[in-house]
């Protein structure tokens, strides 16, 4: 048996999700089926990340086993030609899902208790009238943000804490609520038209449900002056999902990349 | 009885085209639900152009009957917060329909027999690698165009002509196919990443069906070189399809502007 590793780019607006359901198209759903004709028999993938409905990725992860003798390099352009064959076209424009790499991993390589770690990209827009075809890609917000306070406010979320203020209930199990964030930086983009976007890049060791969404609400909510800078400190010591601030939109969030060497998670 | 013309925007991604069909989401369909929830009776509405699946409109426009007493001026909100409402998020994000505005006509104005033209604005991207996030709102391409060959062969559309060859079989009867194209516009849009986009801005008196679609494929063909600038004029002459280039795909076409005055057509 061979275990492959996927690299996943996908446009999360019309799924329900990442993980496999009965009723309703997944990413997961998707791809299995693609891999399963391609490959001939019933193939079942491991994700790195459940991302929710609405959710994007430029590189979520999935592993599977296969003794299939289809070339591990012609994967990739064979499962494209199949995620985007007899799709009607307003139904699912081919391409909303695309494999970009596929490559051949240890035996004992698993796909998600692999991972020492991800990097999230948070996308906000701020503009005046919201522009319809972008709905799906970003949090459109009407007000300027205070980015300073915004990144004050991002040095005391940084390091370890407890982040059960920052987590919904309902996420899969988990032994405990204490998470590495590395990393935690709000970038302004520069753009040609007068609209403003600022991204919010975010790199930890693992991720609580919603926390990445929670967190941006809440930088969010310093950046337009309704929280003081220093809020998180108190936010996380409270352990109590009540004080932070509101979810942010699933539209402005993208799996960037998940690591599984430690050294490169730390210098990402 | 009032008659009420509105302005719409729409995202045409996920909706099986403009016109109401039993079976599919139409962009009609949703919108005369919308306004027979808000007005409190069944209402039809006559749209001015009928686009197909996939796509997209700043300025569609639409009008109606009605005898209700909703202000008009309050139209726009009431129908934009009936259009997000109640909606699984992944099937339909609110706000892929939006009405800019609406405003009562004199009884015998009507959406598409009072119209003298229209702009198409045609969205190309040319990129080495697709980007998924996009592939709803341009055509894509990876190789350069030659802008100055594809503004000389958009000297021989510009004019009044049989666009016979630039017309799909199959679409609504029509007593000529002599049409009048006022401007036909390349222009380069700068753009701080290194992707260039190019716009095809088309104002004409009435289309074809699929006639922007398949202009556009025509100067995209001589943009890369695989036809001659001068192409056009025969492809006219001969009356026939098979002449002109390919059919555009519909995530590029956006209907920009409709008018009702002929002095602001032609400048336009």
């Amino acid at each position: 048996m061979k275990n492959i590793l996927l690299t996943i780019e996908y446009d999360g607006s019309c799924f329900h999700g990442w993980q496999r359901q009965q009723e309703h198209r997944t990413v997961q759903g998707e791809l299995e089926k693609a891999l399963s004709r391609v490959l001939g028999r019933d193939i079942k993938v491991d994700g790195t990340s459940r991302t929710d409905a609405g959710v994007h990725a430029y590189g979520q992860r999935a592993s599977f086993q296969t003794d299939s003798n289809v070339p591990i390099e012609k994967l990739p352009m064979i499962l494209n030609n199949c995620l985007s064959e007899g799709r009607v076209l307003n139904e699912s424009i081919p391409g909303e899902i695309r494999i970009v790499e596929a490559k051949e991993m240890p035996p004992e390589f698993h796909a998600r208790f692999s991972s020492v770690g991800k990097t999230y990209i948070y996308k906000i827009k701020i503009t005046e009238v919201m522009d319809i075809f972008q709905r799906n890609y970003y949090y459109q917000l009407t007000h300027n943000l205070d980015i300073a306070a915004m990144k004050k406010a991002a040095t005391y979320i940084t390091g370890t804490h407890d982040f059960k203020s920052f987590e919904t209930s309902g996420g899969t199990e988990r032994e405990t609520t204490v998470r590495t964030i590395y990393s935690l930086n709000i970038e302004t983009v520069s753009n040609e038209e007068t609209n403003k976007e600022v991204n919010i890049v975010i790199t930890g060791d693992g991720f609580l449900y919603n926390m990445v969404r929670i967190i941006t609400g809440t930088l969010v909510e310093v950046g337009l002056g309704r929280r003081k800078p220093e809020d998180p400190e108190d936010i996380i010591k409270a352990c109590d999902r009540e004080k932070a601030g509101h979810t942010a939109p699933p539209s402005g969030l993208y799996l960037s990349t998940v690591y599984y060497d430690k050294a490169e998670l730390q210098s990402g």
